[in-house]
């Protein structure tokens, strides 16, 4: 699954711990070969306006420009995300704004990008309506999940692809602007075929991903793209970065921090310093940066976390797996015709996010050794589950690291994290409502407690010599030609 | 599944909110029936030697002594709790101790109380070793859920028959003998017939209830008790409560309490008056011991916290009901042979439970308006929930009520709330672990946010005219004949 044969575009081999995986390298340079690439595509039809509907259909209309082949958008009727489309020049009168259904019955093309729940129920109408051998076109995994949770697959003759973005749809759209200047950026994305009738379909999911911007496309399959980034989403990108701060807000108060300290040496550290210093320089570079008493805490700190972490990732990815969490998310949209999702920027310390933000200009938000600890400890465990159980390095290190401190991070900081988490997926939505609080515990109740331990050597030493730091480096070296600027 | 229909016992009819249901009340004068109730059987076999086997296989010998029906235990080889078994009598040697699929294959009921995980592997092997004809005796529903999750069923022929006593194992044996002078004692137990070949399943299922001492017995189904129960200990029993002194701790000592009147106000409270006040005269006597501010700020704590409770409560029915809560304790369970089960108890407001317990002899905890308001708003969330789903009143009142203040409680009293978790069934310990904290959170993030929002008055009455109080005023007039007292 970590190779990848296209006979339109020049892919590289990139070293990995333990072996090799082809990617191909991203930018605007490549865009004279995406008719080529999008073999017997002449109308790509988006349907969805959610962020990543949205970013995808905005990037492909600007790559594809003077092509000839047409991107159009499909809403279901009485959208409220028709204007904003119109707003974009995706229109009723020039074509390219239409009914879902219609757009889905008229594309070569057809991009899926509505709501997981909305898919779930929506798919077989959808299919039964595609053209003869249209191509599916998924981001992410989970309608394969829905599929085979109940024996079934998707429709015979039409190829299947995944192009899979690592990182909000906010940012897909951002960092391609902000990049046009130079040779493009992006943000980096997987690429998985499940059904290739005509040969063509890994040419096509390679046009959609450079379209998009991505400055490196790695191959995964849907089964194993789904599983990472429903995993991912509910640990160390969204669920436990709101569980660990929920926990060290209320911890750094209890310790006599005032409310403004306390938000800093929790929320601000992660979504500030510890971001940046693994965006720009790797993980062991947090650890490197403290000295002293306090590189001491920060070990003592990873000891005391990365197993109660680790516990958690595996008991999540257990769960997206075997299909529980799956279900557990439809049982979940069910109740929302009743019952609305319950809020998640209650707790009293989001009322200091302003407070905070404008300090920012006079104060420099220190990298407090505990928070990092905690956080980095909580990162390499989804690092090592995610290898233990296979997955291939590019992979790892995006859904792990790069998301992360290259897409989510950033935006946490811009806003707040409770924020953020409530511009995500309904599922992801749902997910950190249902794990943060665990990792929440995690953190109160084994990593704080045990702080006073003696830190482990083959801990810490385990995490210097860890592997990932070299698959780090080697992606690293592909990142986006621009830093992602959030206003 | 509200009426019983018995030959040998005379049952009563008693008057709950919207109708009737059948009960029969238990008490020693009751015991020369058991013979003629225990139709056919001579020999019964316990399996297993938990708590509930343990308190059960006990009350049985004491209650069927004199009878010639025989009670004995079968254990897997090896097991560790042979030691105790033998020290209350059951040995190898006077033939009431043997091999698990020895005792199974000798006895004419077969009671099956080896843990969920055990029972889920070795359910086949043991059903193989039956005589034709035994009875099937289970204590909660667990087996049934996950037969029909692969969609299956008991063998074909033998009765198979429930008594659930709504409490802890061992308080079953304690009250038991606590009440042995006066006309017995005990914990109210439900009964349930799942198959009855030769039409005397309802009565033995009533012996069995009568010989473990249950106060009154009352009819369910096999796959109503097993909603019920397993909800019931992941929200109020257990799970609720965990989460609740952690988040009142935590909450007490940021608004400026010490250690000791932080868990004075959240956990001894509960576990003290709170428990104590419910159990002597139902839930609006909480709110009515309670007077002007104090009573005004129970309200404005019940109404910010019924709401995000009652969400909670219909999320994990609708996890059990669908099997997937029950997936995911198969899931853990294979995860504890390589990952041991998480410490419980690691919060520092633990240290100072032996603190708070040598106050008592000079203090009385007050009745904590915040922390009862909070807790009985939960209760009653659950109370509702179950009524919402169909349960009968006897159900909702002994598993969401009369299990916590006479049961559970009491036994968090004397030790402490994370003790008493690890007390229970594998099944409870792992849920307990996978809610209290969305609890917690729920407390922390909605819940104690809105305290400063007035008081729901529709909700209030709401509450004061909840018809539980009429069911739990009626099943109160046939509690045990002594209170339950821990040592």
């Amino acid at each position: 699954m970590t190779t990848i044969n296209s006979s339109v575009f020049t892919t590289e081999t990139m070293t990995v711990p333990g072996g090799t995986e082809t990617i191909l390298r991203g930018g605007r340079d490549l865009f004279p070969l995406l008719p080529e690439g999008f073999h017997g595509i002449e109308k790509i039809g988006v349907l969805g306006w959610g962020p990543q509907g949205r970013a995808q259909a905005l990037n492909l209309r600007d790559s594809l420009a003077g092509t000839g082949i047409t991107v159009s958008v499909g809403l279901r009727p009485g959208s409220t995300s028709a204007d904003d489309a119109r707003a974009n020049g995706f229109t009723e009168e020039n074509g390219t704004l239409g009914e879902l259904l219609t757009v889905a019955a008229d594309s070569d093309l057809v991009i899926l990008l509505i709501a997981d729940a909305a898919l779930a129920a929506q798919h077989e109408t959808i299919f039964q309506t595609l053209k003869p051998g249209a191509t599916i076109g998924l981001s992410h995994g989970f309608l394969l999940g829905h599929l085979q949770a109940s024996g079934r697959d998707f429709p015979e003759g039409h190829p299947v692809i995944a192009v899979c973005p690592k990182g909000m749809g906010d940012s897909v759209r951002r960092l391609y602007q902000q990049g046009a200047t130079v040779n493009g950026a992006g943000i980096n994305a997987s690429i998985a075929v499940h059904a290739d009738p005509d040969g063509h379909a890994t040419d096509r999911a390679l046009a959609w991903s450079v379209a998009l911007g991505s400055p490196y496309t790695f191959a995964t399959t849907l089964s194993s793209e789904y599983r990472s980034d429903i995993v991912g989403e509910r640990a160390i990108l969204l669920g436990a970065v709101h569980g660990l701060v929920e926990a060290l807000y209320r911890y750094f108060r209890l310790q006599g921090s005032d409310p403004i300290t306390a938000y800093e040496r929790s929320t601000e550290a992660v979504t500030g310093p510890i971001a940046r210093t693994i965006s720009a320089a790797g993980l062991p570079a947090v650890r490197a940066a403290l000295s002293g008493a306090d590189q001491e805490l920060f070990d003592r700190a990873y000891s005391a976390t990365y197993l109660p972490a680790r516990d958690l990732v595996a008991e999540i990815y257990d769960e997206v797996a075997e299909g529980t969490e799956l279900r557990s998310v439809v049982l979940a949209d069910q109740r929302l015709a009743t019952r609305p999702m319950t809020a998640i920027a209650g707790s009293e310390m989001w009322s200091h996010s302003a407070e905070v933000h404008e300090r920012r200009a006079t104060t420099t938000t220190a990298l407090d050794p505990l928070t990092a600890g905690l956080f980095v400890a909580t990162m390499t465990a989804q690092v090592d589950e995610f290898a233990a159980r296979g997955h291939a390095w590019s992979e790892i290190v995006n859904e792990s690291i790069i998301e992360a401190v290259d897409s989510l991070l950033p935006y946490m900081h811009a806003r707040d994290v409770a924020f953020m988490v409530d511009n995500c997926s309904r599922t992801a939505r749902l997910g950190t409502r249902r794990w943060g609080p665990r990792f929440q515990a995690a953190y109160e109740q084994l990593a704080l407690p045990a702080l006073d331990n003696p830190a482990d050597a083959k801990a810490i030493e385990a995490f210097l010599q860890n592997p990932v730091h070299e698959a780090l480096a080697v992606a690293a070296e592909l990142r986006p030609s621009v830093d992602i600027s959030v206003s």
